[in-house]
């Protein structure tokens, strides 16, 4: 699995058995360890398992409900300990093949009731649409079923979850985001970022998967454009750095992202998080943080469909010169990967 | 562990080591294994792992955050498998102590900010509160801290915690109540009632813990008389029964409890599951199950407290005259438990 | 409209223009003038203004949206000025006539998507129920219109909506409960409570209708058994004294209710409120009558449908004794009704 | 106070008697007339009413709670009846003045408890920053109060509250937003931007204020760089067509804002009107349209601090190539204005 240049292939079997894949973050073994600073090239499986093949199949009929957004992992990181924290860089984020799917599934997303929005209302219609994936225009085709318009959108890739084994000894679904990351469905997670999460078990357990060829904010009908991915990360361990909710660094932003319900409380822990981060950065007071974060912060919805709902809170690093944040994990990062592209 | 006449006496070595208690539903290999029928003698530590021993202790300095609320489980129960209901009665919830603690916890309970409701105001006073467990005269007495203010109130023991293994491969901190049962902190769960839980893994996986002396609804500040507590219960498997979310029953009312954020999602879930059993018991259509149920349910708030929320949904039993609910099984049950306990 | 015994006679022309009616707390004239410690006689009526007169009427083709929920007053209290706080004890409700209307509402409803709470789902079926009313017998005669299930509830009647002009020159719908009262449709409204209120405007405009034969707690389907009402009350200004929140005390309990959404945050208003009014009364501190509350609160849910959700908090006076809430208002009230009705 | 070339000049006495001017939507009598098409020079006192005028000054202490953010209007648009939608295109919103306040305000803004998410903790410290607007370089200029951090970032002016009176007869604070429009604090409220109200009285009673020199999407801690604003807009009246909630649409998207509470409440409102809104402008059937929706749409929070919370959705109007929305109504508003300013 390791190449003669150091670099870790390993990605999880397609013909295995769905039943010995990885769904869920914590509760199951580590698959393959990893080195801080090492290159890994691997892939990962579309949220529906590979199980949608057109337009036809519908999800509530050909997948199984407990075999849902199957992870690549988890990667044991070599001395990755409780107390720290892993960064993990993306240097690329391409789908494997020329197809994506979208549904809408029974109970599932923003616009529908479920089985935690419980009404008694039917269900929504259930269907599935399929977009090509035009990797060298880098647009995916969009065609819609009940009429003839058309639209080509921008391929933006990204993985809807990314995590670690959660804390206090919980395994949770991989369907769900949380302090751990996972399924937070933001389309900031994408080629160039930097994902920070906090260490809660020896060897962190890190997982990825959930490729998205791409997604609006908030995720509305629960379902973006699923697809499998080629990914090439690189990740460290920032030894006793401490951050207790998942943030996220790109050339240009800070970013956290809070995980809750109701949603107003996903927003309140990632601007809490990036005032607290703000003041550390800036040396500023947390009150005076908290000034300057209300005037400078962007607020995109990640997703309003998964157990829990996401928030990102983005500042712009023009607003805070010279400040480095995380020990200049990204910066680091970022120069190995290019580093490593050539 | 189990006695001459069939009964298995079984719980935790108080003396063990903390780290090898139960803390979670799902993800720990069965205890002991108990047959449907079977009378339990079992005994459950407080929440605090028996770590407050006076007024001085605080929780937050002498209490691990990974050790609290250490479950009496998990039950192996001979012949449950997923599809079918657990169904378990509660015979005899007795203190097994004199006296009962409670306290305020930094950033815990419903009348302060939290990880999730995150703000950047501080903590309240953390204190801790001795209550006297008067068995004779089936009072807890408190007495304020700061004046001469006291009360006996009635004793009204309860389980906080029953639960049992949740689905999707999940393990759940015992401090989360959800659909697999879990940290509900309602006070309906006393001796006398039944309690349903859908089976999700082999063998159920059965815990509980959490003994309360006494409990406000609501729970307000998060912590209520905890106690360690002798209970009995016998328990039974309904096979093929689903019940998606857990069920109450006592001699004179139904109950549903939903467990969600925001509270409002509890509500519906209880209500949901209440209407859809009020329809299945009488024999009426759903929409008119829904206009009776809006005529005579009643709407305890157990918990705005754990990690999700908890409502409980009664409705009595004098509404529904005639009505068998989950085959019978509360008043087989009862029966046996009447019977065993002479 | 004052007869010689000194008591006011007033109520609503049941055959005036219905766009003369009071539909909103706040933003209308004073109807009538009444003083402190006046008997009151007046009537109400229904929530749907009397349009429903069969099960074969629907809300929404014989209901103007405008005009629902239509309000009896406001009452200008004499001397009644903001920092002030209204006291109205309930003599008598009773139902005027012999029927009763439910319904289902589209888009209306605790289990159901809302205008708020949207979707893209149909509506539930739209229906009405009819309900007898026994005032000898002192039940409510229901009947399934899909089967034959038909049921006898007791007779508890209540008015939904008791309240006064809100604060910040605001008038708002009759629909809606806030700290003006207004829509809080608890059970807990019956003959014999008084409600306090606190005072926004010169003669506080205190108004009240919404009169149900009775509800269940949480009035999930968003309709109780809706009536029209003769009710009796008795009203004292309680001069500077504050009462954020609506409050309600009986013989033997005092009772706060908040209303807002989500829901918790109508659990906290209504424990905080508690919180502080039993550290008042107590003369306990506030860390330990949060203590205290936590232990002996009930906590039924009002309602989930309104445009805000209501939450009252209860504690008994049993375990407040030697207490004298509100300056004995409660007592002094009752005493003057019980004398007045001989 | 018309001038001679048509345009409309008129806006708030600043030495007038604070108590006249406007604090709500709906409940006041119109203060001007407007004709649709007519050019409107106006101007907007800052949300404190101009009470704050340096950094000693404590908005608790100089501010009448009853008198915050005093609304310019309410303008009554002639011709404009219920059913129709009102189109108010911004031609240009600059600062009146070279400063600008913010500040913290005691159990206001997203990172504190606040009377309805209610706790028992003490207030955050009170605090008032004061901005330099420098309008020939285009920033605003931020300094910490510990430190000496200083910022320069960009001004980008917009109005934090623009609406009509709401329905129902009701009168909303204009601390509030709602379906009436009223304080959504969305930063795409800026020049350019044409807004759709729904008019749901005679003349429509518009009013507008609580200028922002800027605020950070969400206004974290609840208050932007507020100060006075000289703003020209024009509008229209768009006969018969419907509105449910408000609208924005400038050259580049189309936007939906929802306001509630809970703040996903606000996202199903924003994305429920959007997907409506896309069906309607592409004839894609709504499932077609909830799907391309989920691909495209852009979800900035607005605010978590007001009575309700708003949450915007944006679809860039590339993706709806030949689509015309709202009757043009923004097209001819823009070439109109752009026309009187030379």
């Amino acid at each position: 699995m390791t190449t003669t240049d150091g670099i870790l292939e390993w990605g999880p079997d397609a013909d295995a058995d769905p039943t010995t894949l990885t769904y869920t973050f914590g509760g199951v073994a580590p698959a393959v360890t990893v080195r801080p600073g090492q290159i890994v090239r691997t892939w990962t499986m579309d949220a529906f398992g590979g199980r949608l093949t057109s337009q036809d199949d519908l999800a509530s009929q050909v997948c199984d409900p407990r075999l849902l957004n199957p992870q690549t992992g988890p990667f044991f990181v070599e001395g990755a300990r409780p107390g720290d924290t892993l960064a993990v860089h993306f240097i690329s984020i391409e789908p494997r093949k020329t197809r994506g799917f979208s549904s809408t599934v029974p109970f599932f997303g923003s616009l529908t009731s479920t089985p935690q929005t419980a009404t008694l209302q039917p269900a929504l219609l259930e269907r599935t649409w399929v977009y090509e994936l035009d990797l060298a225009d880098r647009v995916v085709r969009y065609a819609a079923r009940d009429t003839d318009f058309t639209a080509a959108l921008p391929l933006d890739p990204m993985h809807g979850t990314v995590g670690v084994a959660p804390p206090l000894g919980e395994a949770r679904s991989s369907l769900t985001p949380g302090d751990w990351g996972g399924n937070m469905d933001t389309p900031e997670m994408r080629s160039g970022v930097t994902c920070y999460l906090q260490v809660n078990v020896p060897g962190a357990l890190f997982s990825l998967g959930d490729g998205h060829a791409r997604q609006g904010e908030g995720e509305t009908c629960g379902v973006a454009v699923e697809c499998e991915m080629d990914t090439v990360f690189i990740l460290d361990r920032l030894v006793g750095r401490p951050c207790p909710w998942p943030r996220l660094e790109d050339d240009h932003f800070i970013m956290t992202a809070g995980s809750a319900r109701p949603l107003e409380d996903a927003f309140r822990i990632a601007h809490q998080q990036m005032v607290l981060w703000v003041a550390e950065l800036t040396g500023q007071s947390v009150i005076d943080a908290y000034q300057y974060v209300t005037q400078v912060a962007l607020t995109p919805i990640a997703n309003v469909v998964d157990t829990n709902y996401t928030v990102v809170c983005k500042v712009a690093k023009s607003y805070l010169p010279g400040c480095v944040a995380m020990g200049g994990a990204h910066e680091a990062l970022r120069r190995q990967g290019r580093s490593w592209a050539g």
